[in-house]
């Protein structure tokens, strides 16, 4: 797991390190095999909890079509106390009614009768088919076993990774150490942010460490992108959900491999504060450190999901700078990364920017007006000065070098051969400037491949 | 070209006939070889237009990156007079700058100088490869034989038809004869939403002819959608304009290819009134059954573009129907025709509903809002309330039967088998009920399979 160093433009230092959810002091994990997936020998139940209690944030699927363990989980995390998770694969508990919301309180009323701790203090994630009755009766008969399997080393944390693997051929994993700026250090900080109530607040040594799994936004018949992160970081309620949301927009968010979204989607923070810092409080140089670790940390596994994303052949990442806010840059970041064209032309290792350009100019529009959506539009739009194609340029880089091929609205003639070279690579990047303002952001992606058609066309036959 | 019927629900009669642009009255087409295309004998230069003036109305691409031509009909369009339209395929003219403006400028001043109307009633149409100079030598050189191959038979309808086509690999046009209300029998309407001002509008019997090509919402390198349609009713403007854009957004706003918008999509219409029927006016029955026979024809087009989308084996229909609106409904639909893994399932020939629903259930959701865009909501959406998944139920028909495989939120159990010998058709319908108004839509589509990715991922290799 490498953090991508660009992230990081604050005093204090952030370190990548091997682990996961248990690099982080006083957290435990643990997976078993409870016979959920059918054949095989692989682990398909998961518990990942802390030893001391928690602050916690969450956020879930959009998608309104919801599995009954998001909607669990949901209720839990309003408590803002989630302390542990037990997570099954094999069966996404989604479309099964009545019933199957009665497993997903079941399943954390057994977590947290293991643990001894209030059952609002538990979430349960489940990834795999979906439409059939979860097999309860093989999850309370491996409750002892999971329960006795919790540990705290490398392969405790493996175990409970492989544990909510479905068709992920990758372990997500990552963690990385934060030395908080000491309130001495943050007077000097040259451009201060720092409130006065926060002064001070945040200097120690803290972990943050995660485990994630989805190869697509969905995985063949329902899976899921399951997020576990854990830290010792002793941080206010608001901090970590600000923390935590602004972490997830910048890596999950804008990370499409398919272009469907999961109905158990989730993303949860566990902070137990057995680093012994002073706790993190939102608005300082602390909170923006720990806030852009922990979005280092989620770009990266965002990046190791497009890497694994199904079918995949290269890794794609779209860059957006010069547009007028961040949020419009992500915007036709995720178009690009989203187009089937641009997916299939990366596939075929052809600098194809004419489709970069189209997906570019149909960011905005793709949702359409209330009033007049879909693809054609009888009248001028009256947004159309938001965005001019004639400022745009257009580069293609890998290791093996860059190629730019369209310059301020104009085609640039290139040699189609150093190109390929170029895209042949395992990880390319698209390169757009706008030349209209100072908002910028990144979308990850990958190649629409034969192998994306033989997954999920053939998967059932 | 089999006009839907279910689309007529008026008074007067409606009639699918062989033709295009050629059957009604007073219109004429032509196509020849400038040169255009690379090798081979195929047209790429087509010439349709009317012998008397018309009134006209058209729509464009929503994309912001657009074509020089589609600038340039744009301008034209506002008089609201087209008469006449010349289109090449083999270079779209996009993103070719100051002198691709000029370029398309110069092709409708050819057209203009050989017809003796003014440039201000001709558009202009081009499709094909982008960011090359559009070679108006051979343009030029090939204007007298363009206007000399003018007809209005069959072979020259076909002439223009193949001139437009790129990778298309069947010819996509039709027509319709319409039996407008007498006055007399518009008085007898059970359900009159007649005005008085409408009243007798519109007798007569008038003729809708259309060619249009479109495998893609982009072809390779940057195609288009064009469709050009023609009549020889009198109509005034309003009602012409909202008969077209009513028709467009219930079929080519409704298809969905491959989720990307070209440059150069255009539709544009055009009314000569040379049948000699009393002028439709806008909001009478003989505008309801104009604008049905115009939309009739314009679904009809939009399902031959799903059934020849690039690498298709089979035209998806998705009918929603119980939504709260059509609006609604439409959304819905198109969701779930736009899903690539609904689309797999559909090359697969698996009834896998799981997705389905899941495209439902992102619908709303994927636009994002603008306060917290993407995937991922921190806080359950307040508009939950909007759609029920326990209410939703899901079948899969096509001509070898019907299987029911979702009802009112609960899976059915059902054969896998049956269900696969439903799918295996080339036709197969995808019907949603959500139970909670009379909201209903269809969108098409067509499944994503190898050949997909075999087009446009090897397309330049």
């Amino acid at each position: 797991m490498i953090v991508n160093p660009s992230v990081f433009g604050h005093i204090g230092t952030v370190s990548a390190i091997e682990g996961g959810v248990c690099a982080p002091k006083g957290f435990f994990a643990g997976g078993v095999r409870c016979g959920i997936k059918a054949g095989g020998s692989k682990r398909d139940l998961a518990l990942i909890g802390s030893e001391r209690p928690c602050v916690s944030a969450a956020v879930f699927t959009a998608n309104r079509v919801q599995a009954a363990n998001i909607t669990v989980s949901r209720e839990h995390a309003r408590s803002g106390r989630i302390r542990a998770l037990i997570a099954n694969s094999g069966n996404a508990n989604a479309c099964t009614g009545a019933a199957g919301l009665e497993a997903a309180r079941r399943m954390a009323a057994l977590a947290a009768e293991k643990l001894g701790i209030p059952e609002v203090e538990t979430a349960v994630a489940s990834t795999g088919v979906i439409g059939v009755p979860l097999p309860m009766e093989r999850i309370e008969a491996a409750m002892n076993e999971l329960t006795a399997s919790v540990g705290a080393g490398a392969a405790e944390n493996d175990a409970a990774l492989e544990a909510i693997m479905t068709t992920d051929t990758r372990k997500k994993a990552g963690a990385v150490v934060v030395d908080l700026p000491s309130p001495a250090n943050q007077k000097t900080d040259p451009a201060p942010r720092i409130s006065s109530m926060a002064a001070g607040a945040g200097s120690g040594v803290i972990t943050i460490g995660a485990v994630c799994k989805g190869s697509g936004m969905i995985h063949p018949n329902m899976g899921t992108m399951i997020c576990v992160i854990t830290t010792d970081a002793a941080v206010s309620p608001p901090a970590l959900d600000r923390a935590l949301r602004r972490a997830v927009n910048r890596s999950f968010n804008r990370l499409t491999i398919d272009g469907d979204m999961s109905t158990n989607d989730m993303a949860i923070i566990m902070a137990n504060g057995a680093a012994g810092n002073i706790p993190v409080e939102y608005g300082g140089p602390a909170w923006e450190l720990f806030a852009d670790a922990l979005e280092g940390l989620c770009v990266s596994l965002a990046r190791e999901m497009a890497r694994d994303g199904e079918g995949a052949t290269r890794l794609m990442t779209v860059t957006v700078a010069g547009a007028e806010s961040e949020e419009a840059a992500a915007v036709l970041a995720r178009s690009v990364a989203a187009s089937n064209l641009v997916k299939t032309a990366i596939f075929g290792a052809d600098a194809n920017w004419g489709r970069v350009l189209c997906a570019l100019g149909y960011a905005g529009a793709a949702c359409g007006s209330a009033a007049e959506p879909g693809f054609l539009r009888s009248r001028a739009a009256g947004t159309e000065t938001a965005f001019n194609p004639e400022k745009i340029s257009v580069a293609f880089t890998s290791t093996a070098g860059r190629i730019e091929v369209f310059r301020e609205g104009a085609p640039l003639s290139f040699s189609e051969a150093a190109a390929k070279t170029i895209l042949l690579e395992d990880e390319i990047t698209i390169e757009v400037t706008l030349g209209r303002g100072k908002g910028a952001a990144s979308a990850w992606g990958c190649d629409l491949s034969y192998g994306y058609i033989e997954i999920n066309g053939d998967y059932r036959s």
